[in-house]
């Protein structure tokens, strides 16, 4: 039976476990530093977040535990907030030894050394610092999965980009009768498509927010072109970067924007935007409940990503344009996405 | 000012006057012989399905009286369903001497002489029997456009499809500052996608009928793979059919669908089917209020639509093979929706 680690005990690297034990494979799960109290919780009765126990074949592992979580293991999932990547990343290579897969989870843009990154890029780099010869086997997990929707087995497809063929057999030996892994090879696609639409979701957040705030409850020909025009503008940029728009026209993209528009974190950042929130206060609060909104620092990592890369391809953007503004400069958001329609 | 014709006073045709009259055309709204009560609550106080005033400068018509609305008039709006369009449209003809253009807010396929096809073929036919030598001018109106939404002036942006290229200015006139409109040549693509995102709706209605039942909210991992899935397969019938896939990932397909799926009456009608009712029976249901949940016909014409011009794509188009038998056999809809992801 192959082991399998699990680093991160939020809501996706602990969901993610669900499958993965169900199909017999050797689980450990193991916290980050801010996991601690979820491990315990989980170990005495239910993950506090998922709101139901890990399965009994699953081990749990402290932060402070991570060498035995990863000892003998070659499949190592990652499932952890982008702003801890990095740490988190070094700390695996130290516990490992051998070729290892790995799988991520982790949605977003890097800043390493003042400059911006896709995960992967990172990951490869500080890989090969450490092993030269041996070959990076790496896997961007996207799609529409809502991790507490998997824990409680709601029909699911997940879509793996892999950089090597060696991984599909590996991948597609996750499905189980709730949880479909599909594969393709456009990894950085999935990767891209991954962290944009945690950004886009936030402005079908906003316009949730604005009708709300005037006890509207039928307004969605505005979100649906704002949501048309966001998988339009992922396309664009996914080319730009040398991924396949066909990603975007699928699972990773519009499936995965569809399911962060209906519920989400990100989608709520947006909606308290909307309500008249200033983007940092609505970031802020909803961090005193413990819940991290990634789109507010993806967005301002992604801006520059494309910024750096291609300052021309922003013209082309003018959604993303509309959302920098107003997260960075708190433009007001139903004049700035109603104004966008002249501009597209 | 240009004379313009509205016939159908139902939900479409009549909010579709809002934008029209706003731009000081001079606009006539027509009601069909179902529309007689529409036309004199409109006349006396409010549109009763739009629950407003019409615009004062819009004059009104019963059907009866469509020889006087058309009189002059050389741009003639189509808000009729499909069931009722051929007899229309030869009313229409009737009563018309020289070139006009038509714009269709019509959606669905048609059968005639035991054969289906898509609005446009029929229309073209019909009109080149009386005008052989008149071109014949069409556009075939898509995007998302919630009729209430439009006449509540929430942003709208809408797709024109047109036929030949002296509409692309009369059609971008009508913008306002709460509606778009853009243009396109591929009117095959618009119809297409108008007509389908009518069938493919019913699922995402089904999925929350599904959960709804089951007291559950968070079900979104399984309608966002089922959206995804409607795109591609829309995306697949377009390109068979001669039309641009480009189209389907544009407002008139990624759009429209998104508006269809999250409020609407072929939502509802899969909403109902979800919480158990039979297909027809649920047809029946929404008929008694008064509502057409026009994708229960436009699935079953749509079908024999596709299995006409290749019936090997049907093997290509698994969500739509799963609805067919759904609305048709009753089947059930948690298996059937569910086991699809063993199929895409």
């Amino acid at each position: 039976m192959k082991k399998i680690t699990v680093i991160g005990a939020g809501y996706m690297g602990s969901a993610i476990t669900y499958p993965l034990s169900d199909n017999n494979f050797d689980v450990s799960l193991c916290g980050t530093w801010l996991d601690d109290e979820i491990i315990s919780s989980s170990k005495a009765s239910i993950h506090p977040k998922l709101k139901k126990p890990i399965n009994k074949n699953v081990k749990l592992f402290y932060w402070t535990e991570i060498d035995k979580a990863l000892m003998d293991s070659e499949i190592i999932f990652i499932g952890v907030t982008s702003e801890g990547f990095i740490e988190i990343f070094k700390k695996i290579l130290e516990n490992i030894k051998k070729e290892c897969t790995f799988l991520t989870l982790t949605k977003g843009f890097i800043k390493y050394k003042n400059k911006i990154y896709r995960i992967s890029e990172i990951a490869e780099t500080l890989f090969k610092d450490k092993f030269k010869n041996i070959i990076f086997k790496w896997c961007s997990i996207g799609g529409p999965v809502k991790a507490v929707e998997l824990a409680n087995f709601i029909p699911t497809v997940s879509i793996y980009g892999i950089n090597n063929e060696s991984l599909r057999n590996l991948a597609i030996s996750f499905s189980t009768d709730y949880y479909e892994v599909f594969t393709i090879s456009d990894f950085k696609g999935v990767e891209i498509s991954s962290a944009l639409k945690n950004i886009y979701s936030a402005s079908i957040g906003i316009i949730d927010g604005l009708y709300i705030n005037d006890n509207k409850d039928s307004y969605h020909n505005f979100s649906s072109w704002i949501f048309s025009q966001a998988i339009k503008e992922m396309a664009k940029i996914s080319v730009v970067f040398g991924a396949s728009e066909k990603t975007v026209f699928d699972f990773a993209g519009i499936g995965d924007l569809y399911v962060t528009s209906q519920s989400g974190r990100n989608r709520r950042l947006g909606e308290l935007i909307g309500k008249g929130f200033k983007a940092d206060e609505a970031y802020n609060l909803m961090l005193k409940e413990g819940e991290v909104a990634e789109g507010f620092n993806t967005l301002k990592l992604g801006f520059k990503w494309i910024k750096d890369k291609n300052k021309d391809l922003l013209i082309k953007l003018p959604l993303l344009q509309a959302l920098y503004n107003i997260i960075t400069e708190n433009s007001n958001p139903y004049y700035l996405l109603k104004s966008l329609f002249k501009k597209i």
